[in-house]
């Protein structure tokens, strides 16, 4: 939400000798054309930002989930005996599956310029979305720290240290979606029904 | 975000023999004010809603966080005693004092018609101080489940259940302020710029 800095301040005197500076920005000098131009360069910033916060969504969740659904050492050293961790585990690919899925939709979109949804639609469900799966991921990881610092209590091993690494990976995937929920709200209000 | 229902659906018949037939609403006729009049009640409509899920908010996180804070009842069965619940009175208190201001914002706002902050601001302070309030909702009560559960699974007894009602009041703070924080969203999307 931070203002985008103009990169072509107004230079008065360099119009005046020289109203076509740039061949590429053929009509900096108009106020309409500059303004759009500026509109599109957001919009294409919040869209690379909103692809690569996905991205990173994706990336942490499936780690979480791989490193936490392989943290079998056997007797107590199983994740499977505790509810917090398979509840981890279960929150991690439910957001790996719904980052891959908006990550394909959007780099569909990128590449054949249509999306699946309208826009109205997909504006609302980018915002929904990223904030329900935040949501979960921040639960299971919080619910899962308690146990795991107990067991540090008692000292590390294998198994605490695999799943710290796993709760790590689900903030960090939390904090991803987050902002791009974030993000999404900004796009909410840059919305225009022309 | 379900589309309001509109309560006069447009009688053809009825407007032509009877141009005025409410006299509330004298210019129901020309669709300029119709439209006008139909946003000031979706705003009305909005501005309540989010009265009242702030109000919910306080309410359930003052409980939760008295409920808690007053479950000591000796040995074992004092909640000073786990940091998951000594974290879900910090959160409880954060949350009711969060929402209690903002509640008090917005019926200063009622009754003086005066903001204390501009709109643009107060959207966008809504839109983040619910959803970060939120976020540390569900993360102290989903930290507070696993160790309750496994205390009940040693039997129930007055800490266990007053342990279980904080936790619930405070999930209920929490849908309280998520819906908030998504009708905030609504409201960013219908910011109008004129």
């Amino acid at each position: 939400m931070a203002s985008l800095p103009d990169p072509k301040p107004p230079s008065g005197a360099a119009d005046l000798e020289n109203p076509v500076t740039d061949p590429a920005e053929p009509s900096s000098a108009d106020p309409a054309v500059t303004s759009v131009v500026r509109r599109w360069r957001r919009e294409d910033l919040t869209e690379k930002a909103g692809l690569i916060l996905r991205g990173l969504g994706t990336l942490f969740s499936v780690i979480a989930f791989v490193v936490m659904a392989s943290n079998k050492h056997g007797d107590w050293q199983d994740f499977d005996k505790y509810e917090e961790y398979r509840y981890l585990v279960a929150i991690s690919v439910l957001a790996f599956l719904y980052s891959a899925a908006q990550l394909g939709r959007q780099v569909h979109r990128f590449s054949s310029g249509k999306d699946l949804l309208s826009p109205r639609t997909s504006v609302f469900v980018d915002f929904g979305g990223d904030q329900i799966i935040a949501y979960l991921l921040i639960s299971a990881a919080s619910a899962a720290i308690p146990m795991t610092n107990r067991m540090r209590q008692g000292g590390d091993n294998l198994f605490t240290d695999a799943s710290s690494a796993a709760i790590s990976m689900a903030f960090f995937a939390f904090f991803a979606l987050a902002l791009s929920a974030m993000l999404s709200g900004y796009k909410l209000s840059k919305q225009t029904y022309i």
